[in-house]
């Protein structure tokens, strides 16, 4: 099982290295930039969620982060042609990845002590909020604000995390079906081009 | 009292929630993305500042501005055609956010130990630093980098704390004097179109 | 050599203030403006560094990098048609830097208790963030992601910092040599016009 955890970790934080570091190559920058484009896709919602709940980030902890968003740096310098192909792939990677962050990102603020409706807000930051990073680096306008149901999703499976965890049922459960849920509502919302309406501008001229 | 410092500061929040909607509107964001942006113009100079002073970032301890956003989004998506109309209320409101942040910032920074310099900046951090946050998520130049008297207002309220502080005034009466030049300075220069100079690009391919 | 530290440090800083002020000044931003934009070039990367490795941030406790900005808006407002002239001297005071900020960041976190791979991170953070944070304010793309050796530097005078301490050269001597390094990986660098080669773009319409 912590294996199988392990494992989700590692693909949810190389789906979001390798998004870094494409968005990165459309823009033509240089390996470095697109190194660390890759490593703040993959890390910075989780640093942004550590430095507000007063934790050392995670990822100066262990070095596979950094190790990951390497691999995910030299699969696109050499496997540039097929990655389009494995697009669906990388969906599902991603999927897990928010997926993992939302649950990882509710047990840490709970541990830290802080009340349930701050830590599903800290699941979201952990699994979108790199995605947010990225999109500054690379100067465009943040995609999750525009774009499908991403961090929605991740509320959604906070919201039952919640539900469950005030009807008795244990951690480990709650985790998991928090886990599914996201995946379920992004793949649902995807699949069925379920999007959120959006807002009008109104003639600010006038 | 207490009551009314917690109106103008829910006042405060919500027209600078308001503001972040209504721009994000203008990109068309959607409704997640209209209430992230809105919230981090709220909530972006105070958490920027509680980081940097260690404090636990102020939203988390209070929902009362997860809420007030919430309010926000849902006032421009209703009420999106008068809102125009309002924007004399609005600069009212987002005055009184300036001056109140700008307060609460000097005097939790005093709190906790800094300089009166530093304390002064916080301020400032915490009155403008939202608008910045908004402005790059929405992928435009700040605002206040360009336009009007804004931050400086901040900062002159600020030293006149500081002033009003070393000649033995008492807390209370600091920060109401603090309050009321930052309304002033805002609104003077607003009315009498007074801004900063602006620098001149030197011809950098010379 | 206290005081020829500090100078080092004093022209890193400047350097540092002048390219953000100058950046601004190129986007027509008013002084207040480019006053942000230069001190957020210049103690951006500590502070990101401080944040993360959990120490007050440095600038909060000493005032020099305040008013050392202001000097520089004032340098740029008075003499701006010569700064071009200066551009070799630009070049080195910040190419010391960098140097001089990535000691300064490895040794913070060593002293921190963090392992040696997260120094030479932070190291880099420190020296190089800075820009980044500069460029995201006026809205550009980060050049050192796409223009030149910057950040490279960085992390070559640290692994080299690394290697010296493990066979037990004393603490002042790694600095050094990490100082020197960094320097003359630089200024190799764009004599020689040596860049890292630069990511391709997928077809990401296909």
């Amino acid at each position: 099982m912590e294996t199988f955890i392990q494992i989700i970790e590692f693909l949810g934080t190389f789906a979001a290295a390798i998004s870094g570091v494409r968005l990165a190559a459309a823009k033509e920058f240089d390996w470095f930039g697109g190194y660390v484009v890759g490593l703040a896709t993959a890390i910075g919602g989780g640093t942004l969620r550590d430095v507000m709940i007063d934790a050392t980030p995670f990822w100066m902890t262990k070095s596979i982060y950094i190790i990951c968003t390497g691999i995910a740096l030299i699969v696109v310098l050499i496997f540039k042609k097929y990655l389009v192909r494995l697009n669906n792939t990388w969906f599902i990677f991603d999927t897990f990845g928010l997926a993992f962050f939302t649950v990882a990102g509710i047990q840490k603020s709970l541990m830290y002590g802080f009340p349930f409706w701050v830590a599903i807000i800290m699941g979201c930051i952990t699994g979108a909020a790199g995605g947010i990073v990225r999109d500054v680096l690379i100067n465009e306008i943040p995609l999750i604000f525009r774009k499908e149901i991403y961090a929605l999703a991740s509320i959604a499976g906070g919201l039952l995390f919640l539900l469950l965890s005030i009807v008795g049922v244990s951690d480990a459960i709650c985790a998991i079906v928090c886990f599914l849920i996201v995946v379920l509502v992004r793949v649902l919302a995807v699949k069925y081009r379920i999007s959120l309406p959006h807002l009008k501008a109104e003639d600010l001229e006038r």
